[in-house]
């Protein structure tokens, strides 16, 4: 099991940063995610991370079931291939590169991310079900999922 | 400056996580945003995390804008708000919140995010500005938002 545990905390924002919160782990997802990226030696090289870290990473997502590994055809090398629960973690990289986009991106961003099927650029956002598009300034509360049950509130 | 750099890394992304990757910094952010906390003696009980690691959380929140403090109107204690910097990472904690609803709330979401204005239930959606909704299925990719300039490809 992976070492950054937040056992006290009944959030599922803590359970996702349990398997994805180490060092170099969301890069890692994204280098597969967004560069086709499935060879160990692809991913040293795009980090430039010390192997022993990155072998511990794979085998970790291996077993969180974000990367299957499969034994790979160019030269033998296995290749670490995303799952449907690793693409999943696309909105968690976008979200994390537009808020750098903005507030970290002193000389303009790096990438824009492209929609493949037509070349258009792809966005994040918030909505409410109800009003459509939120702003930043509109408040998001939270409401327990668990104890209302049948017939709690609306 | 914090700890959890990634120096070789041209992306936004990246320097998200150096600012908001340390173990527990996302989860104090996650109080302030959705459950209106401001003070130490909150987030620690929240949290249950030793003191001396809160403050240097707070600390370097603070230098990093995304908290601001201000002397405190309830028994003097400092109060810490959330910056617009801060507010702007709701996207990234609501992402982590849907994937491990998805992935990891074995016994169901523990909460839901609400619209304060209207109640509607909040969602988070990665679109493409031609096509509309993206589906998982649907492939993005990146493209340099630097080397294309006045003229590059559309």
């Amino acid at each position: 099991m992976l070492g950054r545990l937040y056992p006290g905390q009944d959030c599922s924002a803590a359970r996702t940063l349990e398997v994805v919160g180490e060092r170099w782990s969301l890069l890692i997802v994204r280098d597969a995610m967004f560069s086709g990226m499935t060879r160990f030696t692809e991913f040293q090289r795009s980090l430039g991370i010390a192997p022993n870290v990155l072998a511990r990473r794979l085998d970790e997502f291996v077993a969180a079931g974000i990367f299957e590994p499969r034994s790979g055809r160019h030269g033998g090398h296995t290749e670490y291939l995303l799952t449907r629960k690793g693409r999943d973690l696309r909105p968690v990289v976008v979200a994390l590169t537009r808020w750098g986009d903005r507030w970290a991106a002193p000389d303009g961003r790096p990438v824009t991310y492209v929609h493949e099927g037509c070349g258009g650029l792809v966005t994040l956002a918030t909505a409410c079900t109800r009003c459509g598009d939120l702003t930043p300034a509109d408040g998001v509360g939270t409401r327990s999922a668990r104890d209302a049950g049948p017939g709690g509130p609306a």
